[in-house]
């Protein structure tokens, strides 16, 4: 029990870092009153839109709550609360503080480059250590209630069911503030570009745009609190599943399994302590490299991470040599030998578990390493997206759609490599651990990307509040990064999302044998039932991608014509002479966003289950959880390529039009930097709405298939 | 035996159509002396280009032959030459009539749109009749061969693998013939337009360009040579992989397997005739509508099918209440009971088998429709991306894009439910009885888009010739429909793919079984090599497309460097005083296509041959059996999404252009047309270069899989 005690006592301590760092953050000067206007009409925006946002999903969260209660039982229902109330939580306050960083930074760019860096990082870094800490509070709590005060077993019925419903409630809000907040961020950006650049001739950020200060909220709904929910969401979901899947799949002493159950609640502790001390190695060098600087904190967490996750594992295990945890628990064994045995082989050791979660790091270095690559402005991808822009519009997206496809082949290959030798080392809970130890980085790399918004705004302030060249000049420094930084996560959370299918699939074969034990169910591709659900989980991210897109064009439609109407009605704007509407603008997209999430959010909370009942009623129960089974593959195998491909090239299209604008290629005003742009329009719902927003789907509908069974199965805690 | 000359006969009688029609065809006039030149540079362009292509694909041919005769033996080695060289020849012939066709076309529309649409639609049938000839030819006389003066079983080792290698012959041609034709014909297009309409400013089919003839070059060689190698592919891979399943999983005597093996002999056969049928009955109503011309054909040809079918059913098998074929014969009840079991349930009878056709018909009508819905001038997608041109580059590519995912929804929906119908009626072989009577269609769906490039090329002549403007309009409309009915054969060719993906993986299984019987492989989902291979599978159509988009960028910088070089080096050819050097660009094309279809071709053969041997020395045998398994599922659970995506997609771009250069949103020269333009231009290699290649890309990974095993257990014919 002392392990869930420090796991809970470093939670604290990342919330606490959360709530110290924010006094400095917003003890900093917050600039002269224009720019303090600009910002709270962004605070305002923000608060409006993620207010109305939480409003639609407290009512959806109502209703599964209730479907929840009836079939479930309380246990659960209490467990999918904590999970979307945590998550919501995250995300706000990330946001909370995003919007008054912004202007902060702004400020502090004013005297210093390592000034703006610092804030807009710690910024980010709280947001970062609010979902590792709130992630891993979450978890630890509901272990140390049910295994402590409860009574319970370390792998009973009521810790799966109660792991498994916190997992699903933070799905839930995580599909929704990643799909709208996505849906509001690239409406308004697309609808304002179109709008203003195009069509009135008036330059980014400039404040006589009436969708201005859409597009900046919009950075925040998404880019910020969007995000943090997803990342709360692959947090609990992948820790959450490896002390699942230890449950099911390892036997043991109670203490034994106490132990096992509680490492990836200690990994993650240590990790926030390793991530706490990066954030502070975030520093300029001599170069003035921005980048460098991140990644100082990223490999300083990383680095330290490796003898902390030594000793951690030695603390929990004493001997790392020694045989722990054989084929399958007493209970098992009649129902699930076979699988028990292939997940764990003839038990694995201490260090075996070590190697495992080196390899998570190691694959969490290389997916950075990759995502650099293939959307950074210093190597081939981008700069052949920049080339083919002199021939124009058509090449650019050719090459750009060329370099999307292409960047899936890495991503792939590190993946495959990950869980065949995490699978060698200790099978299905190996694979387990690596995710785990991917996930425990998940404080400092939401930190690397929560910290875009920040110095997009940032640039947005200066530009509007007509602050001098310089200090916008220093504000596109910090912004340029940002880029990279959220492709690195949004591939980060997907890579993850693809160890964690394979013991999410685990979870559910174990799942159907503890509660269908008599169903015999025919997993092997020889059944056309499994074709069935492979082919229909993976029409799922296509579909989902298109509805997407779809809203992202429909909702800036809208912003399109209101800021027309606006520019008609009142000639003052352009003539610079009186001020828009812009809380219309902001208003109109939280409507559109709002509206158009809905429909796509529920695709896969309702695809497993009319899946189920489609094939029970044509065949047999056998042959719809096999077809159920394989769709939640399905969903993944094709998921994983939809959203690199839509992630990274989204990147690389947005870096190689900054490449043009940094003077390559003739330049700003060229018509290869107009062929650019249009790519980078392109990217926008690629990999801000539809991309991103494929990872909560992924599991969402995998966890949807466990709580189906559950279900049927006439619920259990 | 009689059945299988039956069937020959029918396979002579194509061949006789064609031979018949080309006469007809040849016979028409030819046009002025301008008129006839042209054509013969387009002649001379496209022999040359397909005598270097066969060329090289003939060494890689021979390198494969041999190998195939140390592993495998000489009756497969001829199988498989026999399958290359006629793939080869229905290539040729039709590419040979097409390009003589094209010029007549443009002077039969000098007096009526009734005579263009004849002798265009007319050659188009040559190519479509030798396809779908040829094809039942080379599997009968293997068949009738083997059977008769071989003296071996229906179900023999060797007619299994010569069946085998002859499909493998077709499909690598194929993968060769519409890669290397794609990346011509749009490397010729896009380098075309780039350099004339964008850069010199003078319209399409200029006389000017030095790239335009190369431009009419690449109809041919890809929309004829190409689609004609690769349904050649699509047509013998399916009835031979359906026969070849009868023998692996029927049990009876060998009359009673001869028939049933014949069967799917016949139907191609009677399906021949009804094709023939339809070819007469394309002809214009009241309504001058080409598109219904073309559709009466189709639906002739689909209607007169059903009772083809059904007493070509009948006459085979008698009794069609009778049932047959119970679960696996004697020869396989010791390794493949489960598997036959489920294959065949407890038999099937004849009216089972007929309704499993009629389903194929179905799936056929339906992918038809589908693909007009989402590629039709008519409808909301290419409404949708026309509309969303007004507001520029950006949001014409991003709805685009939208549509191309969205349109991988309905074909999966039709195809699920095929093989769930299919699949309750007769098993797998219920399966492999609905892709047959698809495919039995081919020689229609051929003529239908083999029609496209004769009617492109003859705008072409017309335009280059200076024909009066009415000769061009009735080529225009003709050549408007040829956008849909191409993109109509590639859904219908990938829909057959994944039909035949569970017979093809059920062949794998089988042979498994019968050459590795004491290996136990697990194909479960639960195996992680399994995931390992359905990721890596999935993973190549996206670096295939990323290959072919890529390529078509490089070759289409040459061609542009060509042009201006040429532009530069001669100011008469702007003058209109000097004619270009077309034969240059031609040329550079040629060797650009050529060079950069051999990597990405290679890349299906061996990819399952590596992730053998790597999974062999890292794990076991078993397991590097279940992931090559899994790969063959995963390349068709991503490739039909990527395939169907990229051509709707591409054909919904090209006509979003011609909707609204028929004067909606703006017309010919507005903002819209020119954001048209470049969805089109991007369009382009998705639905001619990487789309259409994915389909032989599916088949070919399969059959190296296969052939793969035959090697492993040391050949056997």
């Amino acid at each position: 029990m002392t392990i869930v005690y420090i796991a809970i006592a470093c939670g604290i301590l990342a919330v606490l870092y959360g709530l110290v760092t924010s006094q400095q953050v917003l003890r900093a000067p917050a600039g002269d009153q224009k720019m303090q206007d600009i910002a709270a009409a962004i605070q305002e925006g923000a608060k409006a839109y993620l207010g109305r946002q939480y409003t639609t999903i407290a009512i959806v969260g109502a209703v599964v709550a209730i479907v929840m209660f009836l079939t479930l039982g309380t246990l659960s229902t209490v467990a999918f609360l904590l999970g979307a109330v945590l998550s919501g939580v995250a995300g706000f306050v990330g946001m909370h503080i995003s919007v008054r960083a912004n202007v902060r930074t702004a400020e502090a760019a004013r005297t210093s480059l390592q000034g703006g860096l610092t804030l807009a990082f710690r910024s980010g870094a709280i947001t970062g250590m609010l979902v590792a800490g709130l992630g891993l509070l979450s978890i630890s709590l509901i272990f140390w209630y049910l295994t402590g005060p409860g009574g319970q077993e370390p792998n009973g019925e009521k810790i799966i069911h109660a792991l498994t419903a916190l997992a699903f409630g933070a799905s839930l809000i995580s599909i929704f503030a990643r799909l709208g907040g996505g849906i509001f961020t690239k409406a308004a950006d697309v609808g304002a570009d179109l709008v203003g650049k195009v069509e009135a001739g008036i330059p980014e950020d400039d404040p006589r745009n009436p969708a201005v200060i859409a597009d900046n909220v919009g950075d925040n709904v998404g880019d910020c609190a969007g995000m943090a929910a997803d990342l709360f969401e692959t947090y609990v979901v992948t820790i959450g599943l490896t002390m699942v899947s230890i449950a099911l799949l390892v036997s043991g002493t109670t203490e034994q399994l106490m132990g096992l159950m509680a490492l990836p609640l200690l990994v993650g502790g240590v990790c926030i302590i390793t991530s706490i001390i990066g954030t502070y190695m975030v520093r300029l060098g001599k170069g003035q490299s921005i980048m460098g600087a991140l990644y100082k904190g990223f490999w300083t967490t990383v680095i330290l991470s490796i003898p902390a996750i030594y000793f951690a594992t030695q603390y929990v295990l004493g001997d790392l040599n020694a045989v722990i945890g054989g084929p399958a628990d007493a209970t098992n064994v009649d129902v699930a030998a076979s699988v028990a045995a292939q997940a764990v082989g003839d038990g694995f050791t201490g260090m075996d578990l070590f190697w495992c979660m080196m390899i998570g790091l190691g694959v969490t270095g290389l997916l950075v390493w990759i995502t650099e690559y293939y959307t950074g402005t210093n190597y081939r991808p981008v700069r052949s997206i920049a080339k083919a822009s002199e021939t124009g519009h058509g090449t650019n997206v050719i090459q750009g759609l060329a370099i999307s496809l292409e960047s899936t082949a890495m991503p792939t290959i590190v993946i495959v490599v990950a869980v065949i030798a995490s699978y060698q080392l200790a099978g299905i809970i190996g694979v387990a651990f690596a995710a785990t130890s991917l996930l425990a980085l998940a404080g400092m790399v939401v930190a690397l990307d929560a910290y875009g918004p920040v110095t997009d705004n940032a640039g947005g302030i200066a530009e509007m509040a007509g602050l001098p060249d310089d200090v916008r000049t220093r504000t596109d420094a910090l912004d340029a990064v940002g880029n990279t930084t959220k492709a690195v996560t949004k591939g980060y959370a997907i890579g993850s999302a693809a160890l964690a299918a394979l013991v999410l699939f685990g979870a559910y074969t174990e799942d159907l044998k503890r509660y269908f034990g008599d169903v015999t169910v025919d997993f092997s591709l020889s059944n056309p039932f499994v074709i069935v659900g492979l082919l229909l989980g993976a029409l799922l991210p296509y579909l989902f991608g298109a509805f997407g897109m779809t809203a992202v064009g429909r909702a800036a439609g809208h912003v399109v014509e209101d800021v027309r109407a606006q520019f008609r009605d009142n000639p003052g704007i352009m003539a610079g002479t009186s001020r828009p509407n812009y809380g219309r603008t902001v208003d109109i997209v939280t409507r559109a966003a709002i509206k158009e999430m809905i429909i796509p959010s529920l695709l896969p909370v309702l695809s497993p289950i009319v899946l189920y009942f489609v094939i029970l009623t044509v065949d047999s129960q056998a042959n719809a959880f096999a077809s159920v089974g394989a769709m939640l593959l399905g969903v993944i195998v094709s998921g994983l390529f939809v959203a690199i491909s839509m992630t990274s090239g989204g990147g690389a299209w947005d870096n190689a039009k900054k490449y043009i604008e940094d003077g390559n290629h003739g330049g700003k005003g060229s018509e290869a930097h107009k062929a650019a742009v249009t790519g980078d329009t392109v990217g926008d719902p690629y990999k801000d709405t539809a991309g991103p927003a494929v990872n909560p789907m992924i599991k969402i509908t995998n966890i949807v298939a466990l709580l189906l069974l559950a279900a049927l199965a006439g619920g259990g805690g």
